[in-house]
């Protein structure tokens, strides 16, 4: 059987158990130019939470009872499609199931992927879209120079924490925000950045803003922004003239919340250009930071952590503690 | 005697009468290498409001007791400096006084103006620093193609006046925003632009952002920004995928109300480019705007207003009006 999740209810506020349902259906045969994936690997990303809600956002909505929507990585378990065989390792955008039928209309959104020197999950990570959009907005966007400072929020998700270190081989000064102890010092011992500071400021200590201030002595040059409303305040009051802002995402106002930008003038009296992205617009980029990414990997420049839920059924609460911070790195799904 | 204008008390929220005081000196005599210049106009200009304060912006705060800062435009009365000659027309930042003594080390801030084919005075607008601005934001951060649209809000006021009709000539559809009847007929009547929408919404009329969707039929493709608040909320919720936002100002909030940016999701969901800029960071331009802008003057294809008050004692009342939109297009004192 395959069996797959399906958005059961638009959730107001945190996704939660009956937001989702769990359907199976016989695993399907491909026809003529059709292939069938086995996934191997789900990515769990935040962007799917706002494809949940029927509120505008730059994709459509999530359908009600159709099988939640995100990049895959698996093997190719059947083909009648002359460009793929049996045994190749695939990526796509299969969804939330087991398996996954790619009409040949849809195969153009597939690609086969060398899994000899790199783990299959890394095309769901550095690889991947995290890492072409870790790339896009760093290199695009905040194109730092060498000692500039960039400040990166949502340091030690996927996205962050390569923004991090592309700009550490760049020569910046990086610093990390993060929530809670564990994920700043992996930000700073694991993955290499200048500090990380904690957004969920212990009562004993610095504000944030202070602490950012202390991380960033020559004020801030480049801000990678993942997360929004007060911490992006912060950020904001600290940029240096000319700075740079890549906006990828807003998370703090994703379940629901708003998270107003509270002195545009800041904006104007620092200079800032701030640019709003989304990676699908730049696929066509993939192969040039994977370039540059692989060949990171290859000299150990590159760390990456996955946190992986094991089984179909544990993707909604492993995407719940992914939109709540509980995940370090990618949230990946695997299914064994 | 040369009177002048000090900044007597920092006002908050609109200055009074008060926050201003007169005073007089001796008209000063040039030294070596200084020159005299007689005022004949002062432009009156909303960031001086910002100045007035000691909050941050983008220039130090305007000093009390000093003579209020500003462009001037004027003639040589005296002159011991061997690149200004007694008579040559002038423009610089003399001041709110009837008379400056520039330094020698002053002297690089004047520029001499050809008064022969244009007035004197069109070197505080068109082809001074609000046409600069105009020019900046609209050609090096919108750059529209032709049939995009165009949106300018403080239409009918110096710089988005100018913003409209260089637009117009690169075939844009131009569209303001401006508060009041007379101005909204002004800026379509008499600059040309497409359509202009009331900010002062009439009782009996449609929502702002009904009549500006009316008015923009395809989206907004570029918005050059004066207001801020809710004139720009309305503005960003009908911004096109990879439109352009030239933040030139931020007048709504310039009496110390804040201004947020309520939605900035929409920011990332339009993949809108958003920049700031201050014109003084672009003067080494201004040879290159000036070239296009007296040409469409020579062609009649640039209109452009002015607001006059007549002698000093009357600026502090012309610059409060002006605060509350109550001038059409630039506002001078002519000292006559």
């Amino acid at each position: 059987m395959n069996r797959r999740i399906v958005l059961a209810r638009r959730p107001s506020g945190m996704p939660e158990a009956d937001s989702f349902r769990m359907v199976q259906m016989d695993v399907p045969v491909p026809g003529p130019n059709e292939f069938l994936v086995r996934h191997r690997f789900l990515s769990l990303d935040p962007y799917m939470r706002m494809r949940m809600s029927e509120a505008e956002s730059y994709a459509p909505p999530q359908g009600l009872g159709q099988v939640m929507v995100g990049a895959t990585a698996g093997v190719v378990a059947e083909s009648r499609h002359p460009q793929f065989s049996e045994g190749d390792h695939v990526v796509g955008l299969g969804g939330w199931q087991e398996f996954n039928l790619v009409k040949a209309s849809e195969a153009a959104g597939y690609r086969k992927v060398d899994v000899t020197r790199v783990p299959l999950s890394a095309y769901l990570g550095p690889l991947g879209v995290p890492g072409l959009t870790a790339w896009y907005g760093l290199v695009k966007i905040i194109d730092p120079a060498p000692g500039e400072t960039v400040v990166v929020s949502a340091a030690a998700g996927a996205v962050g924490s390569i923004v991090g270190q592309l700009a550490a081989a760049r020569g910046c000064r990086v610093v990390g925000i993060a929530g809670g102890p564990e994920k700043c010092r992996h930000v700073v011992e694991n993955l290499g950045f200048d500090a990380c500071v904690d957004y969920k400021v212990p009562p004993s200590s610095q504000s944030l803003a202070d602490q950012l201030s202390v991380a960033c002595p020559q004020g801030i040059d480049g801000n990678f922004e993942n997360v929004g409303g007060t911490v992006f305040d912060v950020v904001l009051r600290q940029l240096n003239l000319f700075s740079r802002v890549a906006l990828c995402g807003l998370i703090s106002g994703y379940n629901g919340g708003a998270s107003p930008i509270a002195n545009p003038d800041l904006l104007l009296a620092r200079r800032v250009r701030l640019e709003g992205f989304i990676v699908s617009d730049h696929f066509d980029l993939l192969p040039l930071a994977q370039e540059e990414l692989r060949q990171l990997m290859l000299d150990q420049r590159l760390k990456w952590r996955e946190t992986v839920a094991h089984g179909l059924e544990n993707a909604p609460s492993a995407f719940v503690n992914m939109l709540a911070g509980g995940n370090i790195g990618k949230q990946l799904v695997a299914l064994d």
